[in-house]
């Protein structure tokens, strides 16, 4: 349709950007990624839709742009409501779906950087909150292969960079947090995610994120790059 | 209709567990609220309904549990869907009120929650925070009455504390963010807000809460209180 051309401001190496992808390939969608450069050379479209925060990602659909990650792949179901549900029917089920969702990124997500840019005692201090937040994570999959049931959903959408990304903080802090946390079913969620056809295709090559995420630790650690989510 | 009590596990000084009932209220349903005995003493109840975070507000619907603030406004809109509408209908305005919805969570509350607790220079610099998150709030207002438009909706409910709050928060702390704030906007929506029936019937004395608070405060600027949102 003229004028319905779908627009993806983004970056590589994002794990934000990649749920917005994930979204829109699940529902089938072709749009166009705008690989940003940042933090410091954004381009003038990205500050033009989203002059409140700024950020990527941001979702431009019919010329109207909506963003944050989480509120992108929720409008991204309801847009495309036909088709694949990232998002369950029933309201109760949509409400655990929203609940663990925000679990992730208030529990998990602050932990796991953590452990990507502390040292000494405050890394295992990382790596156990880390093992915690999973094992409560854990709840969410009791019976099921996705936390969508058997198909991936939401909160497999918002804790998918978990999978592709822990290995590697793993590696470069030098520590075990998935073999030590006696996590059985997180670990069969990260093999069943990351085999998903829809999952692979968006990912960044492996290497280029290694290298990336090496060169910016060493920033935050040395002090020459401030943290920043 | 038995079996379909529903049940609020809130705490009398809650902004969040206001945010439940007002979105009650709106819809017309009856609940029971079960005010908690904070922080050392919640309820058996409570830890059973939400033994993953063990706060409050908890909503207990047809013997199913809901948690999280935002989650439970969410799901009374979804669950009672006839009558009064607390999100927009159209998918792009769904997304928007979401998207400043959590505007306030992320940029609006940690800001004011700088105020409450900070002194000397750092109190300062938050003052000029909160000012400059408000303002960036006003555009969500421009050319409404509410954020939700005619009537008071999602943003209203998650935002509706800090008109009820603030200026108790500016006397304890000494400072003035509205009335310097150049806010014209954020001061109608003040006004309106406060004058709805529904709004009204759920807040705490206004006497009580400033005392509570008044001590909170106290308690957290002299260390003797963990600050913990």
């Amino acid at each position: 349709m003229a004028g319905d051309k779908v627009k993806v401001f983004g970056m590589w190496a994002s794990r934000f950007a990649l749920r917005v992808e994930w979204a829109l390939k699940l529902k089938g969608v072709d749009y166009e990624y705008i690989n940003e450069d940042l933090p410091h050379n954004k381009s003038r479209e990205l500050l033009q839709y989203n002059p409140v925060t700024q950020k990527i990602p941001v979702l431009v659909h019919r010329g109207k742009a909506v963003a944050e990650s989480s509120v992108i792949v929720e409008y991204i179901d309801e847009a495309w409501g036909d088709g694949y549900s990232i998002m369950p029917r029933d309201p109760f089920e949509r409400a655990q779906a929203r609940f663990w969702a925000k679990f992730v990124e208030d529990k998990c997500l602050p932990s796991i950087y953590q452990v990507y840019f502390k040292t000494g005692e405050e890394l295992q201090k990382a790596v156990i909150e880390v093992q915690e937040s999973l094992r409560t994570l854990e709840e969410a999959l009791k019976g099921k292969k996705f936390f969508g049931g058997e198909n991936i959903g939401y909160v497999d959408i918002i804790a998918g960079w978990i999978p592709y990304w822990l290995h590697m903080i793993e590696d470069l802090a030098g520590v075990s947090i998935l073999s030590d946390g006696n996590l059985p079913l997180i670990n069969a969620w990260f093999n069943a995610f990351l085999d998903v056809e829809a999952v692979k295709e968006a990912l960044p090559p492996k290497d280029k994120l290694y290298a990336f995420n090496r060169d910016r630790r060493e920033k935050i650690i040395s002090g020459e790059l401030n943290y920043k989510r």
